[in-house]
């Protein structure tokens, strides 16, 4: 049965572009070729920007892996790349493509200068090598992006007319469709980085404000890991489904939640006593304190929840604006349980923190009163599985 | 002369992939339309995801303008798009294109129910509205991503069978070519809103550290403003060329210059008095204590330079490592330049700030000795323009 070319090209075209993923496309470009050409084997070759040279990505079919993936690398002096480079050389293909056997009867060809002769015959031992019959080139603006190499057909005949013209179509769709993943990827790539810096340059600095109370060394830290082990616990129980979103702003303001103690003056942060009513007043301000330092930054409205509100209680009798139950964002009312629980476990000069299980048994004896029910449940079934 | 529409297609396609700015893609597209085809105008109905609507997103021809882009949105429900979402009529097309004549026809077939008639008699009178004769869907997935609008060819002639299929294979690249594009521009939003979130979020938490030190309100803004109008005119005088990757690093790094502070003792800091030698000691430690803080960022290798040596000195006698000419790094010794200059302007309770002018003249005064003749020569003439 005759394969309509035009039509499995616009399927692979088209299948391509969104394919964001490099190696994931060079996968599926190969397995189209094997399928609807029927050849034994395929490979791409596939240039290196970084390396400045050429690897053989993938190299298969039916019957079976002939060159392991990333096996070969080429340098662009290698004959065969040369081939492709050279005008002179490559300008003498047909249709498009290069074909042993046509390499075969140039070597013998006198008219042809000795040394494009010797770059050819160098040409047909790279292609021995991959026991291919035929190179399909891919330019991108000129500069060779990659080459298909095709093993023989399964049945042992020659490469026909109309599939010679469905490869080349398919190494010019290939080039763009690669290009436009690994640029896709590039740009993934410099945002996974950006974020990067934004979570490591919050944690240091965040660490750093946390370093000024000297009796909380560490807590920012253990906040954090507490605070994305609750969400985790949520989700997999199913009781709440959190967005990626969510769990990047619970991330970044579980980071944040104390940094509003930047304004409190060392003498009180510091006291090595009990503090007056009046001192424990300003300490409670560093939850306005932090959202007035974050305000500015609209990207953050949901992180400053988490800020504003990690003081608030269940029951209404929190700070700074008393609010209650569902009214307090889930955001702060799970970071409320993990920053109670830290703070409890903490020594300080005038009195000896409690015990790990102490600490976890005020927790679920706060449950409706202090802390919102569900997240103290997710919580002591953590503490119980010993992952706080 | 005939046109090799296959080959047109190609061309299209690939010339497309790599573009990825939506409107510029769209504009292209009905360019190609209005050239080959020979329209006298062309446009298409692009699906808005946002506001869940159809926008009318170009309108051009020889012609000119018939419709204002941007001017038309229809909602779902708009006769004409629920011609092309719903299966049993857009099923009635020919060769995948609504011909308004075909329409005429259908409007009058008793065959067809009443109230499908009924949408095409309005479908009908949208296509008046932009005086088309034919319109081609885009679908991705099952869903309608937008509708190309043509009007009557130029010659009065109506569409010919292979321009139709050449339409038809075009609109669903168009599909593919404006998702990618999405996609892509998607991406880099993101990352536009994750570098801006990077960026005021150091700027918040090195104010916040700045405001602990009563005496340099607003220090840190004015030093990198100046930082920044250094690298500007030493870029213009074209003395030294800076890679983008530069400016955010100078640009991080003199936000962050000064972030050690916050290890420093606020009896040290805000003390109503001169510093004691040992004091002062003290207070050189911000450069290394804001080494420690920003090391574990390994993203933030070249910023942390600016933050360890912004306090040497061209001649040698600067700290922490008394570094000597390039031996500094550029970053560091333009953070040097613009941090003492504002210093030097600032009332401390023990002295009187510099004026302006003699704050400039000091800075004068030490090129070649505490500070980088080049950058102060720079920094000089943007004083006389006026810029700081």
């Amino acid at each position: 049965m005759a394969i309509d070319y035009k039509k499995e090209l616009e399927t692979a075209a088209k299948n391509m572009i969104l394919v964001h993923e490099p190696d994931l496309l060079i996968k599926m470009i190969v397995r189209t070729i094997v399928q609807k050409i029927k050849v034994k084997h395929a490979g791409i070759l596939l240039r290196d920007k970084e390396k400045n040279s050429y690897v053989l990505n993938v190299s298969g079919g039916p019957k079976g892996i002939r060159v392991p993936a990333g096996f070969a690398r080429m340098d662009p002096d290698n004959p065969l790349i040369r081939f492709f480079t050279t005008k002179r050389l490559s300008s003498v293909m047909k249709n498009g493509a290069f074909f042993y056997s046509d390499g075969e009867k140039m070597i013998k060809n006198s008219r042809i200068p000795a040394e494009l002769r010797e770059i050819i015959r160098q040409s047909l031992y790279q292609m021995d090598i991959f026991d291919s019959v035929a190179g399909v080139p891919s330019y991108f603006q000129d500069s060779l992006l990659g080459v298909l190499l095709l093993g023989k057909k399964a049945n042992g005949r020659n490469l026909r007319h109309r599939e010679i013209d469905f490869l080349v179509a398919l190494a010019s769709d290939v080039a763009m469709a690669i290009r436009n993943a690994q640029l896709f990827k590039d740009l993934e790539q410099e945002l996974i980085k950006k974020h990067n810096m934004f979570i490591n340059t919050t944690v240091a600095l965040a660490a750093a404000v946390d370093a000024k109370d000297h009796y909380t060394h560490g807590h920012i830290n253990r906040v954090t890991n507490i605070c994305m082990e609750i969400v985790a616990k949520l989700t997999q129980k199913d009781k709440v489904k959190f967005s990626d979103k969510f769990m990047e702003n619970l991330h970044i303001a579980s980071l944040l939640h104390d940094i509003g103690k930047i304004g409190i003056p060392e003498a009180i942060l510091n006291k090595p006593g009990p503090l007056t009513d009046e001192e424990r007043k300003i300490i409670n301000g560093h939850t306005l304190i932090g959202v007035n330092i974050l305000q500015p930054i609209k990207e953050l409205e949901t992180v400053i929840q988490g800020v504003k509100y990690h003081h608030e209680r269940y029951d209404g009798a929190g700070y700074p604006e008393g609010l209650k139950g569902d009214a307090i964002p889930i955001l702060a009312a799970i970071i409320a349980v993990a920053d109670s629980y830290d703070a409890m476990t903490l020594d300080r000069p005038y009195r000896n923190g409690l015990s790990k299980n102490a600490a976890m048994e005020e927790i679920e004896t706060q449950s409706g009163k202090q802390f919102h029910p569900m997240i103290v449940q997710a919580f002591s079934e953590l503490y119980r599985e010993g992952k706080i």
